[in-house]
């Protein structure tokens, strides 16, 4: 692999080069020489961390906009029939216009959940991001199905594949009994994927899990045994003290979705309670048909605002924290060393305009990618070393939306 | 004036020409000759309404992302010492700033309040944008003030500038008495002139009205008799239900800032309440220290998100009356014929790049441009029949984000 040197980049206000080596942040320095390195010159641009989307459905970019603020379960069904439909080739092409958003607005890290895994995978190898391909699973699956999937996740482990890793996700406690929320943790731990799953999302699910397992949703998983710090919990939106107590003890990772949230009424997480238990707190967008886009820039000014207006305190959700969740959080949560750009850790980067009329003036650059900038602010992405876009330009990004549109003409 | 032929245009799902002569959509049809007409070519484009800011302090982009995260009175303080400092150079340089980043996100038309009109007036013409600079009034002005304020905005009036005018614009009912309201409203009158004010934007300001004056800010000033459909009333968080029902029967225009008050915490807007009273919406960014941007298509998302999340009702902030807050409701409150794309209205449009990720599949336009879009997706603006921006370009663009950069290096 080509030694880079970022060369005359802003980071935290100072101007550094910076040497980057088989995937890694090898050395910031004032200035490093290095003539076999390949040179990036980052004159006006201001080096960050790239984000790390911890929860999406991505392939639902093919179903964006469609069936718009109806009530719930219409919408539901609307989208159910839809994705029925969907042919493992329709979810490669949804994918790598998912995976062409995301890196447009920086992100170079998704966890996705959804079906057909072996098409976001290979979407995902082929965009070279990283991803964690959640398999999703269900009541309803045969037992064939499961198996198959199973074997699947354990093949790929072997491909050697460095970016991208399988997860087991379990929908969510409505959709999945407990036999098989404890299969699938237990094949998860025995081959040590990551395992993700929606949870608390809604007030309904809290009141059902009640009725029926005569708990709340958290107290049920984690009485189950399928709560650790390789799990993603998503949503977290109606969790009672002893709940967010339980996600801090088993250090599982909360994934707030707050776009999602609120675009379906779900109810507002209660970040300040899940903080002062201290839970890691990760971001994500959802799928695109409930927010309608993928950019963490405009996740973290909607976690950050939200909490704000919900505590009726101003100090609520501050940019800093917010900047954390959305990077550091979420490598934490995946066992990644990224999230802050520092010698020793992965290359996966963002490269900042600033000559953008959104950062200027340049008095706090976290407070402006939080507040004010939008994909727009964002010149260069990297990711493990390797640069998924130069100067706004990302491969092949005709081919991909030429087939997005002639997905759409099809149907 | 030359005529412009907008060719092969997306409109509503359809192709079609558009003929721009003096300032105003003349002709939309299939197919327009017109050899006399420079040409725009509109392929892979779709024309929308663009968009108009119905509330903000656009200099204040001098201080974005400055000092963030306070309590609202620290945070007030330590504006209002900077605001102190700012000199008419200072104040052109930080419109010219915010006229940039509106007309990059698809805005046209601004209804400013703030200090040193002359200089906020001359931003404005020298863009070519569309504005109404509110001249700011409190009772600490020296009558002398006051005076001079009022020669100005009558001499601007005979100089014959047809997209910028004067608005009268005390600042709020905490900062102006009622003999102040009353000579500004009857000014305003007199000469034609637009009125602006903050109005019922945090709790605090509605318990002093009524221990003050015995009565809730709306009551208080439709009393003054300040109210009517060339007033602008900023914020009208905190509105009883007898409030929406003056609001509506003045014609007194509403400007939601979703933002702004999300960030500053100062509540949520009841838009459900004003709707059925039939109040006129329109929308605001705010100043950028209390959003940080001027993106109405981020504001779009947020009046959207906080109303379904606020009552709970994915159906609360459909895509359609959003969009129509955005742009039609403005238009309507300055009694300006835009905000719609039909023939004999005015030529303020938006040219979006159907070929973006986020407005693909392209399933719903509008929804998209609420839900999804952000500035990246806006190609072209037009205001009055002419172009501010082509394909993302704006003339001078490099020497307002240079004097910006200036003016903070000289802080």
């Amino acid at each position: 692999m080509t030694k880079t040197l970022i060369h005359n980049a802003r980071l935290e206000g100072r101007k550094v080069d910076l040497l980057i080596s088989n995937g890694l942040i090898e050395q910031i320095s004032p200035e490093i020489v290095a003539p076999e390195a390949e040179v990036f010159e980052a004159e006006g641009l201001a080096v960050m961390p790239a984000f790390y989307n911890m929860h999406t459905h991505a392939a639902m970019t093919l179903m964006r906009s469609w069936c718009e603020d109806l009530p719930l379960f219409d919408w539901l069904n609307n989208i159910w029939k839809r994705e029925a439909e969907l042919t493992p080739d329709d979810i490669y092409c949804g994918t790598r216009l998912a995976i062409l958003e995301m890196i447009k607005s920086g992100t170079v890290f998704f966890a996705d959940m959804y079906w057909h895994s072996s098409a976001v995978a290979a979407a995902a190898e082929n965009m070279k991001v990283r991803a964690n391909v959640g398999m999703c699973f269900v009541d309803s699956l045969s037992q064939k199905t499961i198996e198959q999937n199973f074997d699947f996740a354990k093949q790929y482990a072997k491909g050697g594949q460095s970016l991208v890793s399988i997860g087991i996700a379990p929908h969510a406690i409505y959709t999945c009994g407990a036999d098989l929320y404890r299969k699938c943790f237990e094949f998860a731990r025995e081959n040590d994927l990551l395992f993700h799953t929606h949870l608390a999302e809604t007030q309904k699910e809290v009141e059902d899990c009640l009725k029926n397992n005569g708990k709340r949703p958290v107290e049920y998983l984690n009485d189950l045994g399928v709560l650790d710090n390789k799990t993603l919990a998503a949503h977290c939106v109606h969790l009672s003290a002893k709940e967010a107590e339980i996600l801090s003890r088993t250090q599982t990772t909360i994934v707030h979705n707050p776009c999602s949230n609120m675009k379906l009424a779900s109810g507002v997480f209660n970040s300040l309670q899940a903080q002062s238990c201290g839970c890691n707190i990760a971001l994500g967008t959802d799928g695109t048909s409930s927010n309608n886009n993928l950019s963490m820039i405009e996740e973290m000014k909607f976690a950050s605002l939200l909490a704000k207006s919900h505590y009726g305190n101003p100090q609520a959700g501050k940019a800093e924290e917010v900047f954390q969740w959305a990077t550091l959080n979420g490598a934490k949560a995946v066992g990644l060393n990224a999230g802050e750009v520092k010698e020793g850790m992965l290359a996966d980067l963002i490269f900042v305009n600033l000559d953008n009329e959104r950062l200027l003036p340049d008095n706090d650059l976290v407070s402006s990618m939080v507040y004010s900038a939008d994909s727009r602010c964002i010149d260069s992405v990297m990711c493990n070393g390797n640069f998924l876009m130069k100067h706004g330009y990302i491969e092949a990004e005709e081919e991909i939306i030429e087939q997005a549109r002639r997905y759409n003409k099809s149907k």
